[in-house]
């Protein structure tokens, strides 16, 4: 592609105004960084070799009775009878290591419902955010940071996340134009990023979390770079981007 | 009602999320800073009567038939046939004064119709904005800014306003408890109150504005209490909130 042309980034603030910003061209970043894009990025990283996600728990269900691994989240809680919730740190282990395993959560995966017939879904955290940025840089195309929010609704941590990666494309490339919710996140993210962790401290969600005491959660998943790997949806299932792929894109 | 109750504020930035933000209690304030608003609000200090929000171009030909005078606007500029675009400037002559207008705008009209069932629709606009948050914080009730944005997505203006409410609220009662929205949009307000029509000089809609030559509108948008008047919604039309309604409230 031109290097000249001008690379569009925007932001959705919600997987209900999906409708409104999509369009054929855009790879569509996925964004739930408390918890749920935060833990498939993690389950990634320790071994899985697929991710399948599922927007209801009746969908779940059936690949729970199939055999597979299959995590279920809703309000933050893990449902009743399945093998995770969305805590990162359950998708550690064994029991995701050579494994496919199934999820469904209250955010995220609606969000990569909404959008699976982007030209390209990837899952975005600060976990895996330098990797996700080098990849979106060399591939030149238009970018739609998809923030899952909360029950629809804008939430900040999400924002954070996509003002962040706004501000590393635009370091990195005098071709960015943003749109409007990217320029606002831009400046959003520049009085956060000292302390991210102060920063979310009165947001909902972070006040949601904590009653179930998860600080160690929010602190993991606003860690940058623990893992190199871009999760991408190829047909129904999230599979790490192919080596080759990322090497040819980051020369 | 009780005093020390708190008095929530959230933010919505699309006509389209609305269905999400709503709820009965709350009073819904509808922005669309550049310029629907901002022309209402000026309407009413003209003399304006009663403004009738419509949301199609067939709808205000219908008045316009019956003899009204129609306000019509679409991507920025004046419909063909009928007597005012968006521009602040058309709605302060004799031509609106005692006069009952009709008005539909791209998308300010579009967030009143999505909220017309509300406890309470108002007008916001730098133009009336102390008057606005005077009223709101007498009130006592949640509070729900309803950004008009461009075609159902996020825009800087309408949300630089939005922030500028919710800092003023805040300022004002220990009380105020934002959503996530609102705690976003107080940052980015702090960060463009010194010069708001600098900061939004990368925006889309004021480089869309900028192309139709309309600098002169944009700075007299952004002109903050031209005006004590609070358009509200009463059946199917805008009016001034009552005087001693107003005066009842800020005691």
């Amino acid at each position: 592609m031109d290097v000249s042309q001008t690379i569009k980034i925007d932001a959705c603030f919600s997987p209900h105004l999906y409708p409104v910003y999509k369009d054929d061209e855009s790879i569509v970043v996925i964004i739930d960084v408390l918890r749920a894009t935060s833990a498939i990025c993690t389950a990634f990283e320790h071994g899985a070799v697929k991710v399948i996600p599922v927007a209801s728990i009746a969908e779940a269900k059936v690949y729970k009775e199939k055999g597979y691994k299959v995590g279920a989240e809703r309000d933050g809680v893990m449902v009743d009878g399945f093998d995770f919730g969305n805590s990162p740190f359950s998708y550690m282990g064994e029991n995701v290591k050579d494994q496919t395993i199934v999820i469904t959560t209250t955010n995220g995966t609606q969000a990569i419902e909404a959008a699976r017939k982007a030209y390209k879904v990837v899952i975005g955290s600060f976990i895996n955010i330098s990797a996700l940025c080098d990849w979106l840089i060399s591939e030149k195309r238009p970018v739609l940071l998809l923030c899952s929010g909360w029950k629809n609704k804008f939430n900040l941590e999400d924002a954070l996340f996509a003002g962040a990666v706004t501000e590393i494309l635009s370091e990195r490339s005098e071709q960015i134009k943003c749109g409007d919710a990217c320029l606002a996140l831009k400046y959003l993210y520049q009085m956060a990023k000292q302390d991210p962790v102060k920063f979310l401290k009165h947001s909902s969600h972070k006040e949601r979390l904590a009653k179930l005491n998860l600080k160690k959660d929010i602190k993991y998943c606003l860690t940058p770079d623990l893992s190199r790997i871009i999760p991408v949806l190829e047909d129904e299932a999230l599979v790490s981007m192919p080596v080759d792929r990322l090497a040819e894109t980051s020369s």
